[in-house]
């Protein structure tokens, strides 16, 4: 099963030519989400050869441009190229409001339903739930009201032994049963054990977004034991002090945040465009927490 | 002095690889203005190396996204890179409303003043001038409320024709009068005559944009005599139906009014993502008006 994130823009507020304001694009076991979408992004997906129309859901973690001025755009573009599949946006207050606005003025209908929505940023919970997957929301600490994401995998069924149960013989009708981890009891009273028959699924992954936020250790109940967590890293720990004013974080706090959490993997973005590389951002993180990386626009990173 | 528009962006409402969505940059004598500004045009503008905080003065045609997604990531990048002069836009009702919706959620106060100036779509006049230059507007032909603009030079004063007034003796005193096509009485009673020591000044150039209109001969007497008409060019002429149930038009009705009005140069673009070039557009043009081209992002025209 497929698990993946594409980073599409992995910039801050100033886009440069490296790197563009952020957006993402998860794929999940056929299920494909847009998060954030800075001014460009219809350009990056096209440059990326991702498609477009697949996208069905839409993320945004909070209303500075950075994350969400490409996205009437994509929008508009989605239409133009003959959308008739709905899309649900979700997100802060106040995205409805700010589309709406610019479709009426340009007189424009579109020519799918648009699903808005709206998540409260101080709360947290699951919002989105079907047999695939799972999306909870959690609050972050910026200057504006912001949302972190997790998209977990659902728990999956157990693995029949093939070669086992055939040789033994166990009807083709008694196996989603076990899957499931039930016992089944044939027609002559003997118990087929789904522990004998099956092993135990791989464990569900997650994928954590935590995008702008400071340092903020109230974030960890919710993305423990991500098998990837993204966490910005707009700074290195030279401007720690400007990292806290500006309610961003350092590529130390997100090692610290990654380490607390016990995740698995560590990927950092929204760099601030006075960095060339991210060289420097892992070299410090991997101080605290080793598996890191800097992510860069174009890059698919398993989850 | 020098009067030249760079195109940022080419195409129409789906962006491109190769033209990015309409924005022009134009320098005249000093004079810095952004003609539209699709999404991505701040990307545009330092990839083809504009000074971002040398533009005074954003005329915007109408509220189709591919004509004004890209400006409220242009001045958020502006006020990011310390920018204090402020800024004059015009455009259609609404875009007041749209930035400063938008400048709210993200509780952005921008570090320069931001000045709205709502210009009627279905009237004309000049509403800028200074020393310089005057900016008309003038009503196009559109689904939604469109402004055409026309940049004109200030007719400049006289050029004095230095050897032979230095060897008359003219005084420097005098000069100005003469530039100015005054005569001079000088002390002694003799005529100073402005038509033997001065050559008339070049013709005042002027630069006229037209984006988006159907074929639509009320502008003419707004555009005659231009030096250089931009005039969009969205079809060739097997999509003419097209053209006209879109309200857009095709590259020979951009020279036929470009012929009508007199014009020297034509200038078309905002093609449709449909073409790879603009070749067919010039060959139908020329057919009707000789002196045109289609324009490519990232080239710099002199009007």
């Amino acid at each position: 099963m497929h698990f993946s994130v594409t980073i599409l823009g992995s910039g801050s507020a100033l886009p440069t030519k490296r790197r563009n304001p952020t957006s993402q694009y998860v794929e999940c076991n056929g299920r494909h989400i847009l998060i954030d979408c800075g001014e460009g992004t219809q350009l990056q997906i096209r440059k990326f050869g991702v498609k477009l129309q697949r996208i069905d859901y839409i993320l945004i973690s909070h209303l500075h441009g950075d994350h969400y001025f490409g996205l009437i755009g994509l929008l508009s573009s989605m239409h133009l190229l003959g959308r008739i599949k709905p899309i649900s946006v979700y997100g802060p207050k106040g995205l409805k409001e700010i589309i709406e606005i610019q479709l009426n003025y340009a007189k424009s209908t579109l020519g799918f339903e648009l699903h808005f929505f709206v998540l409260d940023a101080k709360s947290n919970g699951c919002f989105f739930e079907d047999n695939i997957l799972s999306i909870y929301h959690f609050p972050l600490c910026h200057t504006v009201p912001t949302i972190g994401y997790l998209i977990k995998e659902k728990k999956r069924n157990r693995n029949i032994k093939k070669e086992l149960a055939v040789s033994d013989g166990v009807k083709i009708e008694y196996m989603n049963t076990l899957k499931k981890g039930r016992d089944v009891i044939d027609e002559n009273g003997n118990v087929i054990s789904f522990k004998k028959y099956t092993n135990p699924p791989i464990e569900p992954r997650s994928y954590a977004f935590c995008s702008d936020t400071n340092y903020y250790e109230d974030i960890i109940p919710f993305i423990t034991n991500s098998s990837t967590l993204y966490h910005e890293a707009t700074f290195t720990e030279e401007f720690v002090d400007r990292a806290k004013s500006t309610f961003h974080s350092t590529a130390i706090q997100a090692a610290m945040i990654a380490k607390k959490a016990k995740v698995n993997r560590l990927l950092m973005g929204h760099l601030s465009a006075r960095y060339n590389t991210g060289d420097l951002h892992v070299l410090e993180a991997k101080t605290i927490f080793e598996n890191c990386e800097v992510v860069e626009d174009g890059v698919t990173y398993s989850v």
